[in-house]
């Protein structure tokens, strides 16, 4: 988050070639801060600031910049000299930020990377996107089970300076298989000559490499984590994934949600961020398939056209008798796509569901129908011969197509989970569409039933 | 999360008073694992293992339990019986289940907590639900600047048993005002002869105790945090906000967002546990307000009835006009609601965000407008003499009604942000009823202007 207060200063800063206020620029603050300050300027700019801090801090620093500021500073300072910056990056920073840099950049730069992060970045660049392995780090400190408390203390002391976190400690044999976990907590607290396989915590809940992100969010929230251990195929440790990254997952994951369910294909990037030609292709391509839905329901009306004495009321009611639906629609499809991103109902839960939607869909049915009975009895009272048909028509139709909705809304983000799609897909519009379609027929079919 | 799994295993042991087995099951398993194991059990069953756990074990696995199993537990037990348990839980999760127990319960149970206990939770309990000081905890660990590192090692080994983290330690004054933090790992890499004031880091990022939870989850995000430190009005330390907590945080707020854009009132438990009637009342409220402000779509047209030689047609057209202006105008909604929930956007960007919205208005309603143009052409093409007045009328009405729907859907989140409001309050069905009305006025106006 750009913050332009220390700007000038910063500028006065790079005129004057003030080394010493560039230095204490980047060591007194929080590097988050030092990111949001430094972000307004130019790319050479910031690199000759980050210049003047140790490399560590270097890393930290940028690690806070908008991904497109990082994705520019890599591709255009001189490779040789952001070569030790991308080789002190988290593992799973990295891999993430170079997945934007361009890939003739890419090429030239990871051969200059030290052999150890090099075959990292090439194992965590093979885990697709939104999977344990893309969101995990391979920094953490390991330990083996013959060690007393007091060795283990020095082992991670010496491990510490390049490990994400030392507060879970993870213990593993020859082939890297997990053991059991000690926390830094218990190391500080236990007898310094008790052997670690007495004091580390075994039967460990872990993640595979290939699960989803939301998964790992999930089961580290739950169990009130600071990190979760994720093995791969044969078992092995490959990595953990930390609070920190499951907060950034969370966050990232809601707003996907909730960007799907407004009809907008997810951004990569914050909106501001994104370009207008961007926006207009992740929106055009849901509203014309919205709009050919709405053509549908033209041609329905136009090939079942109510005779002309009733088409005045008619026509009146058609916003209301879709807008009850649709609304009562998404109001149950915000309600199971929730619940079933939390994880509050499962696949099991399935006729439960339905069961409460369709008594939910009669009981608010129930009460619009009423309302609308009676309102629509008022505005046509001087309009027709017979108003109480016409509330009668207005009335049922209302209580089928609300029924309708809260079964549509329920029922098939509920489908799309169990075919593996995201139920966020099933977004309001996408209510809205089916119950404009539906509604109408059901308003057609009622009134030419009750009118004879 | 329920699971039934080893249920028929619990009911032999309760029925056998199999006591090693019982122990066994609250020693081993993760507290949250044993809370979802047992939770199908009754609450006196549930009591009778629990009696087999250490007091702090028993606390630990109690606050896994689903929220409403933990207040029937509470207002079930004997209260001599359940009171050291009440003692032992964190004092912020004790203020969140104590909310829920009978008045008459938590009366009797307060005085029976010991005095420390007692004070802490009738200060937590004066916060606001939403605020910092609502979901910090008092459980800190703490010390002066004038130890020495081993000493201060010491202190932390002494608090460490009711301390809910021990990774960050906070330096405070004689009269707790914050000084400083010095994290474990800090105090276990430093040398054990330095001073406390030269490790610790000074300056840091606090919020305060009225500060919106949102925005302590947004800071520690931001900063990467394990725990931020939470500051009362005279700036002394009240309490920590931990990781864990902010995840549960971040998720509720995400959740009862959607539920907002839903237009569902947010739910206080989850969707299986939340009673029919409760649920009847929370969609009801909202479905009768759009339901109003339909009946006034319907007045609009009753007034503006259109010529009858162009009624059929303008009826055809009605449901395309209304779904593209607030299709759009959810996706505007819904792009800059999340963009205010994650900061993405500030008041500051207010003029942009309208800019790009009046743009983003006339390429999606443009495209629109030109679908509109022929496929109404198509349509009407054998019904009325002259079909190009059509298209054209649904053209110009569809782009102006796209283009009022991105600005509705942009400004009125912002507007209700700068009133202090949740802008999720802008829900999807909002959005809809303000462009059916908006929408119908264009319509008709198009409509009998262009055919004189």
């Amino acid at each position: 988050m750009t913050n332009p207060l220390l700007l000038p200063e910063l500028r006065e800063m790079l005129a004057e070639n003030d080394v010493e206020g560039m230095q204490e620029f980047c060591t007194t603050l929080h590097p988050a801060r030092a990111a949001d300050f430094a972000e307004g300027l130019g790319v050479q700019e910031i690199w000759r600031i980050l210049d003047h801090a140790e490399p560590e801090r270097r890393a930290e620093i940028f690690h806070y910049f908008e991904p497109e500021k990082q994705v520019e500073i890599i591709e255009t300072i001189d490779l040789d000299l952001i070569s030790p910056l991308v080789a002190d990056l988290a593992p799973d920073d990295r891999v993430d930020i170079l997945k934007d840099v361009d890939k003739a950049v890419v090429d030239e730069l990871v051969p200059r990377l030290p052999a150890d992060e090099r075959r990292d970045f090439v194992r965590l660049r093979a885990y697709p996107e939104g999977t344990a392995g893309a969101v995990m780090t391979t920094d953490f400190a390991r330990l083996s089970d013959d060690m007393t408390v007091s060795q283990a203390l020095d082992e991670v002391r010496k491990q510490a300076k390049e490990k994400e976190t030392i507060y879970y400690v993870f213990v593993v044999d020859q082939e890297d298989h997990l053991q059991g976990l000690v926390s830094l907590r218990q190391l500080v607290l236990a007898d310094s000559d008790q052997q670690i396989e007495n004091v580390m915590k075994r039967g460990l809940v872990t993640v595979s490499v290939t699960d989803d992100q939301e998964d790992v969010a999930r089961k580290l929230a739950r169990f009130d984590f600071l990190a979760i251990p994720v093995v791969d195929d044969e078992d092995r440790l490959a990595g953990i994934v930390t609070h920190d990254d499951v907060i950034d997952v969370v966050i990232e994951e809601a707003t996907e949600d909730a960007h799907r369910i407004g009809a907008v294909e997810p951004l990569r990037e914050g909106y501001l961020q994104t370009s207008l030609y961007t926006l207009t292709w992740k929106r055009l391509a849901w509203l014309v398939l919205f709009f050919l839905g709405a053509l549908i329901t033209a041609l329905v009306m136009r090939e079942h056209e109510p005779p002309s004495v009733v088409l005045v009321w008619f026509m009146l009611f058609v916003p209301l008798v879709i807008s009850s639906g649709g609304n009562s629609g998404n109001q149950s499809a915000s309600l199971i796509i929730t619940a079933l991103t939390t994880g509050d109902i499962t696949r099991r839960d399935w006729s439960r569901v339905v069961v409460r939607e369709l008594i939910m869909g009669l009981l608010l049915g129930g009460v619009l129908a009423l309302l609308g009975f009676f309102s629509s009895w008022l505005i046509v009272a001087e309009m027709v011969p017979n108003p109480a048909v016409t509330a009668l028509v207005v009335g049922s139709t209302i209580l089928l197509v609300v029924l309708c909705g809260t079964l549509t809304g329920s029922i098939l983000p509920l489908v799309f989970h169990r075919l593996g799609w995201d139920p966020a897909l099933m977004s309001n519009a996408f209510v809205a569409c089916i119950i404009d379609i539906v509604g109408i027929v059901i308003y057609l079919y009622v009134a030419s039933l009750l009118l004879g």
